[in-house]
């Protein structure tokens, strides 16, 4: 399984756009060890290497998809992305939709609430339904794997499943329905042939006994590297709210991922959806030293796994 | 008056994602003499070169911004951007503001129909909605010039003043609200100090004589440089609508903007929101040089032009 990251960053991206932080501050002066991230969106490519599947859609795809060659067209009207995948309705995974509208059918697969959250009350929407069939809507439920393919239908040979994690609503939607449990999923995409497997969890609260199961079985993880610690935006005078009031897992907290996933077994294990406060950008900060003594690696925009 | 460049394009960019067109196809293989371009936004300073007023919010907004020193932050939390004008509602004029969510008051100048349209049945906008005042949206009338500001009120030094434009709703709108001709706007911004002009027609179908008389005033213009020729899709095989049918005055046609302009008096005249397909993205082109003959520039990221 061929996997590409195409943006590493939390929303906002880093540098975000009015933050003047130590970590955004000194790589714009260009005076710190850290690669600039865009916004996290992963590519993992069919079986026979031909199609690619997008997880998440930033608001960043366009300059996402021209960064990596094999994302280009092929033809005077074409993609080689076969279909998109949405974690949960975040601004930061759905904007990047809507540049997508260059009348080219799309296929999305998401949960029904994290479907409805984006199609329902959204008039910009009406850009992707411009002619019928225009997007493709696949259901994903948490616990019921299904193969990944285009608006084509043909097989991709990665087998994909759902798994609820502990989340929230996006932003726009707080306190504007009942919380659904799939408003937030990881995932789990198997290449049918080799056996191997991905599990994707970019956000989450908390390691549920579904979601510990999921990174058990994972040859690869990538994991909610959002923030180092609970009061990160505390601390630095940015922000009022504590990383968990944000539905993150702090990293490096005691309770934190790295504590609690310490026994997880899978053989890569990778931080990703990185907030641009956070430590484990500095090359060689004590933070970022004690993850990769944990077996850690962070995601950076470029990078490339195969498994 | 400072201005510059931060995107060139017209929607969809250049290369546009599912675009193998020969401009698109070339350029990506770095064998076309031309330069890339993000999508459409000009940023000019306040007088005193403190501040920056943003026209329209393209989709690619995060990279324009960390593109020019002058945008980034000068604080923890902190923009130079004090205002953002908006010329319609079209997506790739709009999007940027949901990537301006970062909790940070926005002014946005408008006029009414573009504001309605952005706002109403909208869920995605409430992200912009999390405190009161989060953004200020000031009116834009046709014909009433007003002073810049943000949302200290500080006086930029510049004037501005909207001028109905022929044009169309953005695609998501149509058919969905009676056709306001304050849809579509141009715009002059005037140095209150030097008195120098400058006039901003990024998309229109044709040349009213309130369009003629802003450009005839004007000490630089921006105009509609999205197709060379009324067929340039359909010739290409890439959809079946004529220049005029989206709203866009071709350049070269005969009754094209190259010929009407031809008499008019300012002195600096730049092509702007240039489709991927238009052959004035080609340096060394028959039609390039025929507009540069009649006296034209074409737009490109990072162009700076000082009045």
């Amino acid at each position: 399984m061929q996997i590409k990251v195409l943006g590493a960053a939390a929303g906002g991206g880093f540098p975000q756009w009015n933050c003047g932080c130590p970590n955004c501050r000194d790589v714009r002066a260009g005076t710190l060890d850290a690669a600039r991230r865009t916004q996290e969106c992963v590519a993992v490519a069919s079986a026979d290497g031909e199609r690619w599947f997008l997880l998440n859609a930033s608001p960043e795809i366009r300059a996402q998809l021209e960064s990596y060659a094999a994302l280009h067209p092929r033809g005077p009207r074409h993609s080689p992305i076969a279909a998109i995948v949405l974690t949960n309705g975040d601004l930061d995974h759905t904007l990047g939709l809507l540049s997508l509208r260059e009348s080219h059918p799309l296929v999305i697969y998401a949960t029904d609430c994290v479907r409805r959250g984006f199609c329902e009350d959204n008039s910009l929407y009406r850009t992707l339904q411009r002619f019928p069939q225009q997007v493709t809507w696949r259901t994903l439920v948490p616990g019921q794997p299904q193969e990944l393919s285009g608006v084509d239908g043909r097989p991709s040979g990665l087998m994909i499943e759902a798994v609820a994690a502990p989340g929230k609503p996006p932003i726009h939607l707080e306190g504007h329905a009942a919380y659904d449990p799939a408003e937030n999923i990881g995932l789990v995409i198997e290449d049918r042939a080799t056996g191997k497997r991905l599990g994707y969890f970019s956000a989450t609260s908390g390691i549920t006994p579904a979601v510990r199961a999921a990174l058990d079985s994972a040859d690869c993880m990538f994991f909610d590297g959002t923030f180092w610690s609970s009061d990160e935006l505390i601390t630095l005078g940015l922000g009022a709210k504590r990383a968990e009031e944000m539905a993150h897992l702090p990293v490096g907290d005691a309770g934190g991922s790295l504590e609690i996933c310490a026994g997880i077994r899978a053989p890569r294990r990778i931080y990703i959806h990185i907030n641009n406060t956070n430590p484990l950008l500095r090359q060689h900060s004590p933070e970022r030293m004690r993850a990769e003594a944990g077996g850690w690696e962070i995601a950076y925009d470029g990078m490339e796994v195969a498994l």
